[in-house]
Formats: structure tokens, C-alpha cells, sequence
């Protein structure tokens, strides 16, 4: 998905009160109110960029008259050392968005950046790497475009958009028995999403008749897994298999391997590592 | 800092209104309108607990008739596999609240775990581990209170309250002198806290008179780091010194043993590692 | 599905603070300030009642001291001049939420009653009437809430949880082919609807290899409607069968009749009769 | 009244907030980014077309690079399967907006149709046909808008510009007696109606010295209006009348004919039919 | 008019953003966490007090279990040196609510004294002290309401429940006899007042037929008042009559004994005086 | 400081729905909707101009075709009867956004004038005149640019950015002893200021080891202003002194020939005299 532009705009907004509630001291004292600037945006690390309509965003709130322009466009990979954009205005309005912009730009390019490396790793078009409901509270539709932007794809984005009958809900029914025979009346236009722990429960869906679209495998070995999409394909072959719980950049190879077509991974939007990026001033004017 | 009531409130909010735009329809399909139940929180790392206020108040605004107790106290080390409060009410409420408040749980509890195993290994008193400004847009008051609670310091919370002049601020006025000279003119009750580079740019703010009070040191290595603790010593003894760059928790040690004061880490917020935390209904009654 | 708690919150807030920016000058100017009251409500029309967590609401945000109290539970037939329910506390308060709360009740279970004749003349579990996204602006939660309420079941609540391929789409992709080609790809937890508009549109669906989980007849005359089952029986018996446009409560009978499982009515939602109802001060005391 | 663009712009942000909670899933799946269009809006049904700025605004946050350009003014009178305006950008830009601004048209379109239709049967400037407070909430000013594009006029806004007397009023304050000696001292810039249900009521009201200056005959036959008429014409011609209650398109024109200078209607506001308009993509381009 | 529970809400959550962004940083180091205290609202000055819902609410939204108590009700004429009231709950939430508690106590309090006063040298029910428009943004129904407190009387509250011609308007319609021909025509629920600004100016108003309800003599001198009223009086003695301009607390007894009903103050809200109040702590307990 | 964009937008929307929550219904009665007029900015006091951008924000927010002009710039000192700008646009336009804008200008400048008046008395650069958190609740940016603008200081913005020791911390702790014990341990890039109500209480600062930076000699006399400064010379030279209570426009030379090098006053921003100023229609066309 893509964020709407009230989205991002709500989201900047909330950022640049957070770190505006009265002015930027330090450039209020120090730095010429009529003093223009330009300023590089600089890759530290190899990363994939993420946030430019946000980065934009921040300045724009700040001071609608600086100008940004980017040398690669959103998705692109970008080379450590390497300056990718710049913005141009008052050298005040720049000192103001810097770490905002950079705050965005480093946590959507983390996402970005870890979903291309390990989707870079899945058989295209054969496996595809989602991400989940654990993100950060508040950033959510930022995150997901990241995942998108990365090359992942989007799981359900609430609990209104999806149907994933967990743990949680079969220890409330009564255990997968009641929850397989609770299913058969259910009409909707939302595929169901069941999560399995065992491979004795995976066999349970398989031999009850049920409406399930999709099975979760959470938290199963390799080597239950290959048993699993064994059992599925003699079972119920149109049945859609998931597989989470300890992936990493790691081993999402070696999952990939064994034919599974959906894997998902909370850690992509609930541990997100910030790739460095630096602005830095090159030249001023008046 | 302690987030104030109205701020968890609006925090909360956002990220249920984010959740659950139109109900939570699996449960709303599964689970009987009546069915009570009581789910325990259960720690599967190692951490130190943090976003109590916050994960009671997710349920609150569910359902003001969900009870939590917990028992331990805020802030506590938590052993894996232990269970350390509940909630008790409608399993529909539990279930629409419990991904939300878990994503709150295992990001501040994430700062606080890893801010406590940082400073816990610093001399009580004498080094100080310090946030930044990079923090998560949107969760500022809730990353800088995780971190009292692991045991840090709040460095400023914005660009309102702390004078920090950094590369960018020296570069637009034209270079160090410059700035210096421009700072005997500033009378304010915050501090002053200059960015510095290289050892050069240390011995020019300790030759020329200035209203610094902290100077930070920015990713000098650890022999640098030794010969600036040395000339302050000589020079200003009065001059506060903050380390910053490159500390993790393998070398947080080490820093501190050069006798640094104050060191900051942008990580502390910037890179969280979601500790693992899981809500499991264990009774239902009607 | 029912609306959340800080959901009702906010569009009730939002008409109170529409009718009360300055105050009741009525009854500030005539009522003494500590008058107490007790009023009815009253319906005057046969309806199906809905809004009552709505109009609770109302009068709490009034003035958290008003009780109300129904004799009716929200979803009840209640029968022309009976008295469902009152609200007792100060009379200046109950005037001043009195308009607003019945603007809502009236609405509410406007749509609810209608929607439960039209579905009450529908074979039980056998055919299922639908809402649609043309709902009244700022109040969508609202009127799907009574819907349900009223028997009806919820299509897509927006653009972000469903898929539903409608007359632009397929002009803007060139054509009803090129839309079933595109299809093919389509991985996704949604199911997939489709809109035709004629039976040969309807044979390209069938005919196509494509993942279409529902088709949508809009406008077809029950004559073409029995054919279009008789197709879909014949050609791909799990496709799910949708009609629209021109359902009214007087032919709605005959549409269930042909066997169509799914009926949906933009009017539901869209052109709502308010039901009447009164609200009458019966008591006073100081 | 015409809303301010402030209230417009809060109105349309909310409703696309209701429908794009994360982006419009179907479009985003078919439609290419860059693909251009060029759609029709069209009357289905005869219409006095109304909101034309609100659904500017609709497509303007969605994608301020869309252009819209209207055929008709807002106000003019449609003929059916008539092209009134077309909106022209982003192929997935239009299909963003267009249920949410049809929404807005065909409802406000829908209260402007039939007061026009109802005030067109009243004499000019001899019967003001007005609305009340009965609106449906969250949509006052739009809605009191498109009465006056309809060609009626306003009553009051909401409780806090106007004072009208009503039975709850009455009945707190112990009777008609005691509310005309109340009103004797009242001095304000608003002038002050009063509510009789009976002709009784009236000849009290008639009789007694007070400061009511306009009287609201209820549910009153033509022939107790007529009655009444002469009374006031009698007793206290400067006394204004106005009449609600029962009032439609069918029999306004009785009403009027009886020389009553003020009609008021609910159902104006609170039970809109919405007229018939379609978007149709005509034209695509890359 | 009595603010509404949610009006005193927003504007107070919106002073306690303002002034607790990050915390109470002097008292997070001082105080312990669990130290309880009572303070007292201390009278320094002769006031009426105003404010009492505001400053409760204050104290509710830092920390709901701060007990508050009022020795004198809202509107009580306070000496000097009085204690009026107390505080009590933990001491680190009195010191958070304090200064914004004060900020509005002694602002209302300003207009309500100052009311006072003014309206006390008026003959009782024979001249009214009025408000006007010239308000603090953001506190106009505060203010308003302090000027009841105070004993006067609220003028329009905004430009959408008075209509009040003013020499803009006149200017823009070409000159006062093209705004009395104009004026003939207008029909609705509010009086119309008409600004004058010499005493030829009301001459026309009383020659020319014109549905002026009331007319506002702007900066005349007694003299010309005297003799605007004896013309009044003369030719139209239902018309009502306002004086504005320079009425201070010196004069306003001239101006009440010339016979004026009417008597309206800009400065009364717009020039404010706060009272002094001190909140002082004096017991603590933990 | 100066307040940030969407500060200003926040504020002014704010007061513009304060005021026109259902339009100006006596322009949209009198003034026909195309014409179009011209309206000065007169100043009728002797001040200094404060406002503009928020005055701008007014009426762009009203119609974003309304130019205006300013013929001095933001500080100006303007004579009265001066004509400093005009607006241009809708007559309508200008009427809605008339009182609004004169609201902030004059308050605002109200503000500014008082505090040039102030500050001009006071050696340049030798004497500092500081605002206080006693602002009028909403407005504190508005205010404290105001100063800033009027050639005064901003003392701390809120209880987040400063550390201000007053009565009743010390009170809460047990007096001053135990909080200059306290203070030793702070740590903080906040200076430390502390109030003190006698010589006494100074004595004991001034000889107990502490972190105190700053001194507030809280309604000391001028003799024992004089006593202070000579105390601190000659103990703690380096520690700031600030004078605070009854400093008015008549003594504030008085109390700065003492050589305090910093006066605060509350009534700087608590008990504002607005300026008066008017906005008139020169020309109008169509």
C-alpha cells in the first residue's frame, strides 16, 4: 500500500510537534534568520531508500519554500558514501526538518533495506515475504510501504481486513475441534487464516471439512515443515500454506527451499535497525 | 520523564484507531459476545518490563471493565517463561486489545532491556548513559521514559530545550572560530553543548574563551577519547564531556572505564529489539 | 460489527459540539439550574430499535449525571406510542441532549427497521442482504452497525478491505479480457469480486480461467438473473452469486426467491426514512 | 449559509479517512500508477445539483493534481442521463475519490432536489419553507446548506442561535402560563418562538401580554391553521406563524395556499432520498 | 451561557500540552514520587471568583485522584488574604497543575471582577453591561462566561447568531439609506442591530421604515447620547438602544443615569487585568 | 522564539471556528457575494506592530484569495492614525476575517508595545526583561513571540525546559536546607534557578555549596535588591540574579539602575492592554 497524502501529512505533523513544541533554540541564536543553505543527503550504510513523500513532507511543514530534489528514486539501492538528494532554503528551515526527515528516512530505509536483502533470497514469484500486525504503534501504514517498498508484501493491516484465528481464539472455543466445526457456517468475503502449532494439528484441519483458506505454521522445524507441505499436498493441494516464527536473513533461504509460499516475519516492522544516513550543509548564502 | 496521562491517552488511541477500524472480525465471527476470560502475560526473554501505564490504558479504552494486575512492579527484570500479570474481562476484549498492548510491551520493555544491561555496566554515579533526539517519530515521550526506566538519562527531549550545536550549525556560520566567538554573547538558562570532531577542534575550544559547558566528542576512538579527558582536565576541569558514536554493549564498558561522563547512544531508540512477550488466555467462563 | 467505544465517542461529541457551540440559550434563559426531570422515549412509529449505546453517549457527554434507562434491548420490534426507555437527571441537561440523541435513535434504527422487514422476507441463512460503501459521510460505522443490527450482513466496510472490480476498472484496464488476465496473478487474503453487467459478461467470467470468488449482477431483471444462476450452477457451482440495483422491500421477496444467495442495497445506507420517535419530559422536581 | 473551507475540508477529510483506512486495494492491484483518465459525472435521476465544493475537495486531498471542471453551476436543475462535470487525472486518483464524492453529491443533491421541488410550489416570497434541527449529525452545515441552494431558508443553526419554546420547555416550567410570565423579562438580540399544540394554546398565548414573536402551530389540520390565521390576524397581526408537522411534497402547497408565511420540515434533512449520479471513466491515457 | 463539560476539556488539555510537553522537570528531580500535600487557593487581591470547573479540571487530567474543595462558591465576592479553597493529592501533581490552575483562575476572575464592579454602579434590571467580539482567541466561551459571573450580559457570541451592521458594512453597501432599503426585506429569527456614529446617522435610521431592532451608538458623548435617546423616545420607543466606546469603570454610572439600556465593553474581555491568586502548599504527608 | 506554521494555523482556525461556526449571517444577508473591496489597517494608538503572520493565516484561511500588503514590517513602532496595511479581496471575505484578525493584532501588539516600552528603559544589553509562564492558556507561543518581537526575553516555555525552584518545592521538601543538599547531586544541561522571598534565605545560598546558576529575588525592595547584588558580588560572582514582583512601566528604570541584570514580570503576557486598531473598507468594486 501506499500512504494517502492526509496520512503522511498527520504523521509528519505529530513528529514535528513532538520536536517543536517552542522553536529550535540552538539555530534560533546561532544562525542568521536570512542565511540560505544547501544541504546533502548522505547514504552511510548500503541501504534500499524509503520515505522520500515523507522526508518532502517534513520540509514542506517546516518552510514551503525549500526544494528538495532526489538523484535516485524511491526503492532505489544505494551505494554507502553516496549523496542521494539534497535540500536547498533557509539554512534554519533545513536545521529544523534534519533530524525528523532523517529519523523517517533511517527507520523506512531499515525496513526497506532488510525486506529487499531477504526477499532478494526467495525464489521470485515463488515465495512471498510478509510482514504482520506487530508494528510500531502509530507508524503503521508508513511501515507497511516500507515492506512494499523493500519487495515484501502486506499481511492483513488490522484486525478488520483479515481473518486469523489464533492460539488465543482456540483456547476461548474449546480447543480446534469446535473451532473447525465453528467455521463451516461462516460467509464472508474475507479468506480465513488458521494458525497450527503441530503437526497434529495441521492433520486435524486437513481431515475435518472446514472453510480454512490458509494454514499459519508457527514456530515448526524445517524438517516439520517439509512434512507439513507434504501433507498438504496430498490433503487439500489448494490450501494455502504460511509459515512464521524465527525467520531470519539468515536461514529465510533455507525456508525458502523447502517450497513454501508464504513466509512472514514480525521482526521486520517490530525490530527495525536504522540504516545511517547523514544531511550535511555543503554550501550557504544570503 | 514520566509521560503524562493525556499523552498515553492520545498514543493509545492512535494506535487502536489504526487496528481496528471496523471491529476485530475474526473474534466478532468466532467468540460469543459473554465469554469472559482471563489471559497472563508471559515473558520469553530476558527483560526488564516497561509500558505498564500504557498497556493498561490499551485495554481501558477497549473496555473499561478489563482488569490487569501485574505481578511485578515497572521497571523489573523479568526472567524468561515467566508470567507477570494478567487481564481479565470479555475474551472479546482481550483479543481486540492484545496485539496492540504487546506491541507497546515489547518495544519499551526492548529500550529498557537493553538500556539497563548497557548501564548496568557503567560505575553507578559516575557515567551516565544517555538517548538522542533519533527517536521513533510519534513515540518520543514513551522511548525517553523507557529509558529512565532502564536506568538512562534523558538528554534534551527537542529542539526546544537543549542548546546542542553540531556540524551542520558550525559549517553554515563559517567554522568553528566563528561560533565560538558568537557564543560569549548568549545569556540563557540552558547549557551549552558544542560538537567536536577532532582533538584540533577540542584544542580550539579549549584555547578560546567561550560559554561552553559540554563538549561532545563524536566518534572519537578510545585513545582519543583518553588524550580530550586529558587536556579538559588541564585545560577547563569544569568542561562536562559526552562521548557519542559507535557504542554498543559490547564497548559501552570500555568507555567508561577511559572515566567519560556522559555517553549517548542514538540506538537506544533509534534500533529497538522488540524483546519477546506473549498474552495467552488460559480460562474462559461465561 | 460494533462500533468501538472512542468511535461512538468521537461523532458524538462531533454533533454535540454541531448543536451546543454557545450553549441551550432556551433553556438557560427558562429552565432553573437545578431542576431534575424525567423523560420518556416514545416511539411513534413501528421500529426496530438501534442507537442505544449512541444515545447513552449523547446525555453522559451532557452531563455525566443523567441515567438512562431502556425497557427494550437495543435490536427490539417495538410497536407505535410505547415508551422504550427514559432518561432522569437534570432537566436543562436532558434538553439540551434530547435533539441530538433522537437525531441519531431516529436515524439508527431508521436503517435497522428497515432493513429487518426487507430481511425478514428472506429465506433464513439461505439469502443474505448486504450494505454497500454509500453510506452517509462521518457516520459509516454507525449505519453498518445498524445493519447488522437489523439483520442485514456488512459487504466491504472501504476501499481497504475488499476487492471489488467494478465498470471503471475494467474500462480503465480495456476491457472485461484483460481484467481476467490480470487476475490470474492476484495473491491476496481478500477474495476477488467481479461486476458484470450483462449474461455475455457473465459467460466471459465463466469461460475465463480467472480467481474470481463472487460475481456482481448489477442490474440484471430476475429473467436474467435465473439464467445467470442457472450458468454459474452449471459452469463454476462455487462461484458466489451477488445482485444489485433496484432492490426494494417490495420485490426484494422475488429476488430471494430465484435462489440469489447475496443481496446488496446501496439504499439501506444511502436514503434512510428516520423513524419517529419522542422524547417527553413527564416528571420535574428540584 | 455557505460552510467556510475549513468545515468542508474536516467534513471530506473524515469521510476518506472512513474509506482509505490503507489504500484502495482493488485499484492499486489493477490499475497502473502512472495510467491517466478523464470520467463523466452523470445524472441518472432529475436533480438540483448540489456540493460541487465539496467534491472538489474530495478528489483535491486525495490527489491535488486532479482537475475538475462542472458543465452546470451549483443549483442548476439536471435533466436525467444528463454529463454535468467530468474530473480528470491519476486513473487511480479518480477511483480513490469517486464513491466518497459521490456520496457527498448524491445526498446533498438529494435535500437541494426536494426543497426545490417543494419551495417551487410556494408562492415567492409569500411561504418560506425552512429546515429545523433535525439534520443528521456531523453533516449540519453541508446539509443547511443545501437547503438554501435548494431555494429555502434556515432556521436556526442550533441551540445556541435561537430560542424556541417547546413542550419539554413548557411542561418542565408547569405550563403555558408560567412560561408567558417568564418570557415578559426576557431581553436578548434573539427573537423568541413558541410551540402551541392547540388552538387553545394559541388563544393563551393571544391573550396573554408577553414577548413571543413568533408562534409554531404543530401538527395542526389546514382547517385549525386557518383558524389560527385568523386569530393572529385578529388579535396580534404582527405576530409571525409558522406551521411543521406532516408537511410533504404533496400537500405543501395546501399549506401554503392558506397563507402561512412560515413551513418547516424535518424530513427535509433527516430522511433524504439520495438522487442517482454515476462516475464514468470515458477516456484512459499513459 | 455555562461552557460545555468537553469546550473546558479541550481548552484545558490544550494549556496542559502547552506547558507539560516533556514533563514537570524541576519537580521529577525534586520531589518524591509518592509525597502527598494539601495547598490553598489564596485571595491577594478583592476578586470575584471565576473558574472553578476549569481549575478542577486541570487537576483531573494531571492526576485524577487530586481532591479538590472550594470554601466559597463560584461568583463569591472574595477579600483579600482569603483562603477560598484547597488541593490535595500528590504534591508532584499540585506542582504540575498549578501555574495553569492560577493562568485561569486569575484571568476569569480578572473579567469577573472587573464585570463586577462595573455592573454594580448600573440601576438593577434598568441598564445592562454587555460583552462584545473582541475576545481572547481560543477562550471566548470561558470569557463569556466570566461576564456572566461577573453580572453582565453576553452580546452575540460570534458572526453567525446576531446580526449587527456595522460601518464596514455600510461602507461596502454604498452609504446607510442603501443598507435601510435593503434591510426592509430581510426576514429571520434574530433582531437586527444597526451601528450609528452620529447623531444625523440616527436620524435617518428613525426617518426611514426599516426593521432595526436595535440601534448602537457608537463613541458618542453624553450629550449626544441624551439626545439620541430623547429622539428615540420621540419617534420609535420600541427601538432598542446600546452605547459603546470609552465606557470605563470611571464612567459607566454617567452613562447608566443618561437611561441607557444598553451598555456593551470590548475591553471588558479584550484588556484584561488578572487578579492576583497564590496556591500554596502547607501540608505534606507521604 | 517564533512560532512554527502550523502553530500559527492552529491557533488561527481555532478562533476563526470560535466565531463563524455557521457563517457571518449579516454579510451573507447585505453583502452581495462578487463584490470586491479594499480595507486599511489603522492604527489609533501609539504601538508596536505585532501579528502579521498570524493575521495573514486569518484570512488566508478564509479565502485564500485575499492579498495582503503591510507598509511596515513586524515591530515597527507606528504612530496613530497610521495606516500600516490593507487587505484586498471579497468584501465578504474581509468581514469574516475582520474582528478575528484585529483580535491577534491587537492583543499581540498590546504585548509588544508594552514590553518595548519597557525594555527601552533598560541599558542595552546590561538589563534583560524576561516573560514568565503566566500567560493567557493557548496562546503561549503567540505571547512569547510577542515579547521576543517587543525587545524582550523569553524566560523558560513551560515546566519542561527549565528548572525553576520556587516556595513550594521548597516547602514540599522541608525547607531550603534539605533542597541545597538536594541540588548537589543534579546533573543536567538545564541551569538551575531558585526563588528566595528574603536576604535570609539568600544567605544560606550563598554560603552552602550547591548548583544553583541562578538567584530569583522574589518582591525584594529596591534597598534589598541593592543588598542582594552586593552579597552575590562579593560571595558567588558568577551566580545570575533575577528581580521578579510589582516591576511596572513607571519602576522598571529604577530597578535596572541597580544593575539587576534580569527583570521578569508576569503582567507582561497575564494582564495584556490591547492596542486599538481598525480595519476599514476604502473601496469597493465589482
Amino acid at each position: 500500500m501506499h500512504p494517502e497524502l492526509w496520512q503522511i501529512r498527520e504523521i509528519v505533523l505529530r513528529a514535528l510537534e513532538e520536536d517543536l513544541p517552542f522553536g529550535d533554540i540552538t539555530s534560533e541564536i546561532l544562525i542568521p534568520a536570512n542565511l540560505m543553505a544547501k544541504a546533502y543527503f548522505l547514504a552511510k550504510d548500503n541501504l534500499v531508500l524509503c520515505g522520500q513523500p515523507v522526508a518532502e513532507r517534513v520540509f514542506q511543514e517546516v518552510d514551503p519554500e525549500v526544494q528538495i530534489e532526489w538523484f535516485y528514486q524511491e526503492g532505489s539501492e544505494i551505494q554507502p558514501m553516496t549523496k542521494f538528494g539534497y535540500a536547498k532554503g533557509k539554512a534554519i528551515s533545513l536545521l529544523k526538518g534534519e533530524r525528523v526527515a532523517l529519523n523517517f528516512l533511517q527507520h523506512l530505509s531499515g525496513i526497506a533495506t532488510k525486506v529487499r536483502r531477504m526477499s532478494s533470497r526467495l525464489g521470485k514469484g515463488k515465495t512471498f515475504l510478509l510482514d504482520t500486525r506487530k508494528t510500531i504503534p502509530g507508524l503503521k501504514v508508513l511501515q507497511k510501504y516500507a515492506v512494499k517498498i523493500g519487495g515484501g508484501e502486506n499481511h492483513r493491516f488490522s484486525l478488520s481486513d483479515g481473518i486469523l484465528i489464533k492460539d488465543n481464539h482456540i483456547k476461548a472455543l474449546g480447543g480446534l475441534p469446535k473451532v473447525l466445526e465453528k467455521l463451516k457456517a461462516i460467509q464472508n468475503m474475507l479468506k480465513i487464516e488458521l494458525e497450527v502449532k503441530t503437526l497434529e494439528e495441521l492433520d486435524l484441519v486437513l481431515e475435518t471439512p472446514n472453510r480454512v483458506d490458509r494454514v499459519l505454521l508457527d514456530n515448526f522445524s524445517p524438517e516439520e515443515i517439509k512434512k507439513a507441505l507434504e501433507k498438504v499436498k496430498a490433503l487439500r493441494p489448494d490450501l494455502e500454506v504460511e509459515v512464521s516464527g524465527g525467520i531470519t536473513e539468515e536461514n529465510v533461504e533455507l525456508y525458502a527451499s523447502l517450497g513454501v509460499p508464504y513466509i512472514s516475519s514480525g521482526a521486520l516492522t517490530h525490530s527495525v535497525r536504522a540504516v545511517d544516513i547523514s544531511f550535511k550543509i555543503e554550501e550557504t548564502w544570503e
